[in-house]
């Protein structure tokens, strides 16, 4: 079995990139972030997806991005409602938080050297997104280059860093049938940028919004909505 | 006055590096890391180093690399003493941090696109220093390039990322010369791998036997190793 890095949010992308690591034969080792983003509840799904779906270890690395702030999702600033994410006039959502996923691959990366491992999985995906930089592939392909200069084991012929981006070319009606398929319960997964406190997905934000949409042309129902069906709107 | 980020270790280099920032008129921000170092001299010297000399203002991040481990800097292994740093062929040190540069700089250009900067600095050196993967310039020239692929400043036009790296092509005498025609005082500085309790350099660590001979070769006398002198070896 090969060692291969996941970043793990605890949302529906990074989550079927979990699963297709492991349906390509990886033994996963799965890394989250906890990162100053406004609530927990994606560390607890990340941490709950993680034990049902048998990762060799979990990390959740403690880094302060809220320190820098510049992002709704880390400053006190309000999550954007009712913007249409396939709109790429509106420009970049303020959710966007700055060079949030170098900072994310960088540690993937230092995990993966220390385990020997030579491949990094992240669920980006650049059809059905908010328009960030930093889920475009020449934006991975550079970064792919840079780690091949970085490490010690690379420059020594031991490690040569892959950076698997399997859902890049999904629509997101295709992740969840992908994702349905390998047998991911969804039901465990967060997408909402501000969730009730009974995890209650907004419905609003550009990632509610993306991921009802997903559902819809999937013709699937979302479990995460169906268990809240019947309950009081907040 | 053009904002900056430095990376302020502490160290002999990265003061040099922000005296040389300073002296080419940009207004510095001054980034130090906890990141589960064996000590946290180092830190004490840049929080008195960016006071001193003045930065508009100094972050200490707190990650944990230690969670990963694979260095002598950062898990339980010793520090090894009387290497010849000047000899390739003994290999990359194990005090080599996996990834470190790279983590750094991500959160370094995090904090630049929240600031509006265009402009990091780093002290990295690849002539009198241990073999280090990433701090090479070609290693330099790619991050650069991801970097500029990476944030949603860059992407938008609004920013162009510079990684400067002004000891790159110095000996360590070089930078000591330079860095005391700046007025920098390296008596605030700490190098050693390996202190003692009461800050006295080990004397043997790689980074010890480097800047001992960058002194002699500069023909100056080390005001840290001056403070105690006299004093009984450990």
């Amino acid at each position: 079995m090969t060692a291969a890095v996941i970043l793990l949010s605890g949302g529906l992308d990074s989550t079927t990139t979990l699963a297709i690591a492991k349906s390509e034969g990886f033994t996963p080792y799965a890394l989250s972030f906890r990162y100053g983003q406004r609530h927990a509840i994606e560390l607890e799904c990340a941490a709950r997806l993680a034990a049902t779906m048998g990762v060799a270890e979990h990390v959740i690395a403690e880094i302060d991005l809220r320190r820098f702030g510049g992002s709704a999702l880390t400053a006190d600033l309000a999550v954007p409602k009712g913007r249409d994410p396939g709109d790429p006039s509106q420009g970049i959502p303020i959710t966007y938080v700055p060079a949030r996923n170098t900072v994310f691959l960088a540690f993937a990366l230092a995990w993966a050297e220390v385990l020997g491992a030579n491949d990094l999985f992240i669920g980006v995906n650049a059809l059905d997104y908010s328009g960030y930089p930093d889920c475009r592939p020449d934006y991975l392909a550079a970064f792919e280059r840079m780690a091949n200069l970085a490490t010690a084991a690379a420059v020594e012929g031991r490690q040569r860093i892959r950076i698997h981006a399997p859902l890049m070319a999904l629509t997101k009606a295709e992740i969840i049938v992908r994702g349905s398929q390998l047998g991911v319960d969804y039901g465990l997964t967060s997408s909402c940028y501000d969730p009730g406190p009974d995890a209650r997905p907004c419905g609003g934000c550009d990632s509610c919004q993306l991921r009802a949409k997903g559902f819809a042309k999937a013709g699937l129902t979302d479990p995460l909505l169906a268990r809240f069906a019947g309950a009081d709107p907040r």
